[in-house]
């Protein structure tokens, strides 16, 4: 059993190819003994977003805070706002950015723990 | 792909032993094609307490608002507050229980979709 808050959680810059304003926190993974999946936290500051990608996991994502949008491989943007949960499956092209001019999306983004 | 809001998610109130003032919703699940895990939602009102009980999954949880406690066992109580996040594994017995007088705990209760 482990209980740790989010502002605890060690937070690092996400720099890689197509990430902008990008921080990542991982509360829970297999390193806590998680048996299947992986919580990681994605605060995404104002003009950021992440890597437009796709990949062979799925996404289960919940907004912490803050307003923004998922966007899908035509372009189109499901708005996201606090309160909201989001299924990307696997191989769909994604990205997530911050809409908002003044503060920070912060989203959950669960994973399998062979992702992370 | 798919995106909902906790408010648009239907709610049931969770009426088996042990359970009390206890409410559920199930914004991702294998029914939306989520091919590993599920992310729940309970809203524990005021006096209000999950069973307490074990099974072979894991459990975890993120706090999306008020404050409660997370209780082994041992009777040992871990708090719970906004922006927490806990990981119970495989067969630890476990209850989550609400600590306030006057709002609900609400936690997301993510499992793997065999579990539900």
């Amino acid at each position: 059993m482990k209980v740790i808050s989010l502002e605890d959680t060690a937070r690092t810059a996400v720099d890689r190819p197509g990430a902008q304003n990008l921080w990542k926190q991982v509360p829970i993974s297999a390193r806590d003994g998680s048996p299947s999946f992986s919580m990681r936290v994605f605060t995404v500051d104002p003009d950021g977003h992440t890597p437009y990608h796709s990949h062979a996991s799925e996404h289960l994502n919940y907004v912490i805070r803050g307003s923004g949008a998922l966007v899908t491989e035509s372009g189109h943007e499901h708005a996201l706002k606090e309160g909201d949960f989001a299924l990307v499956l696997p191989h769909e092209k994604h990205r997530y950015r911050n809409t908002s001019a003044d503060g920070p999306l912060v989203i959950i983004c669960a994973v399998p723990k062979e992702y992370e």
